[in-house]
């Protein structure tokens, strides 16, 4: 294999760099609190190596397989530091089940972070709990063409690794906006002139089918179970509900948020 | 707690009817060869006792919670046969992580299947694989109102517990027809006057948002992978694409059905 020469080989549990691995991957607070997050696998990887996004350390295990020799290399000039370790210890590490033996630590500020301008469409997710429905959120919006995701503090960890898998790398490319006060960011955004649509469950008024969205609209989307809060709904300019075949059946979060943003992109 | 006098308490793992869930939840060859499956908690359970539907085996947790008691006591008028058993065997014979006491042993011939009719529009699934992709597409064509899933029989078991628990129960209201053979069924459709549209990835002359899906309109979605197979779209009177922002992009498989069944629907 090549590269692997200039690789720090590594045994011992107790290294820094994989209790490093191991408290990103189990902890938000590790992640906040030290700034980087884990990308594993050999999609997520190969994002990072298809953009040259530099990154602070490559892992890869001892058995990685031969296929990805050449991503490994790729990777290896864009890694601060890069180390090799045992197969069975990376395992433990791992965030997966069947983990494909590369993993990349990076800085949280590779996320692009953006605010909204009045030429761009953008979704507003308040307190999206559930990562894989934060993941495919985030994966839908940028096939979508969705020029931002606004995020409330509340929210999923979107460096959390389920987060990142679901997105199918598409962390990477979305710009994020997070704000800590949703209700007072939707009066901002309406002084701004935006316009901003509240999605909740039954509204006699108006269908998602009744807009038009122009650009300048931000669409909010609220929590799993109990949708967007009552000052967030107030403030919106508009409220609007997914029309539906009867009043028992309801939508999953990722569906919702999906049929949302198709009409809000199309 | 009421009823409970009417009802066979067992503390037995090799119970006959304690392993008959065991084996039901973890195997589709024992639901295929009993001809039952096992529909376990409270949302679950609530539409079996709503809609009135006759089941065979109600087993409830000795320490099922006081606001289940009314469900109970309906389930156990609709159960050919009731038991309650400790707490901790319960855990051990459940498909969840937390339990919530209560699961009810059911005949397949529950699930409505019907044929597809001129009137309405249709869904066919071939070689759909991830239970989850499978719950959702189950639970959002009924929130949209298609009129009938017609599945391949390589596609997952859709009674297995995560499609159940993923369908939201929905599995109990929508229509199924399984085909063994998806490609000589897409003709057959054709010859009885069905448009068959065929989702695939690149096709650059028809986009979704192309066609006006009337009344007898089959759309084909396939594996979350390989997509439909080549016969099956050769067979298809149309083909079609979502339209997307950048060729990397890609949506997940519940995603892209969403999208398609909302087109579809509306």
């Amino acid at each position: 294999m090549k590269g692997l020469n200039l690789m720090e080989f590594i045994t011992s549990r107790e290294n820094k760099f994989v209790k490093k691995i191991s408290m990103l991957n189990s902890s938000a607070k590790q992640r906040r609190k030290m700034g980087e997050f884990v990308c594993e696998g050999f999609r997520l990887c190969s994002e990072l190596a298809n953009d040259n996004i530099a990154f602070e350390l490559l892992c890869i295990s001892d058995q990685y397989p031969d296929k990805y020799n050449e991503l490994v290399e790729n990777l290896s000039k864009l890694a601060r530091k890069s180390i090799q370790i045992p197969k069975g210890l990376f395992e433990k590490i791992s965030d997966t089940k069947s983990p494909q033996g590369v993993i990349c630590v990076c800085k949280n500020d590779i996320i692009k972070k953006s605010h909204p301008v009045k030429t761009g469409k953008y979704v507003a997710l308040e307190n999206v709990s559930d990562p894989s429905n934060m993941g495919t959120i985030i994966r839908t919006a940028q096939a979508l063409g969705v020029d931002g995701l606004i995020l409330s503090d509340d929210c999923c960890d979107v460096l959390s690794p389920k987060v990142i898998r679901g997105s199918m790398g598409m962390i990477f490319r979305m710009s994020f906006l997070f704000v800590d006060n949703m209700p007072d960011y939707v009066l901002e955004l309406n002084r701004c002139g935006f316009a901003t649509y509240a999605g909740v469950v039954s509204n006699p008024d108006n269908l998602l089918t009744d807009f038009e969205f122009l650009p300048g609209s931000v669409v909010l989307i609220g929590n799993e179970g109990n949708g967007l809060t009552e000052d967030t709904v107030a403030n919106s300019s508009c409220r609007f509900t997914i029309p539906m075949r009867g009043k028992c059946e309801s939508f999953n979060a990722a569906s919702a948020a999906t049929i949302i943003m198709w009409e809000l992109m199309k």
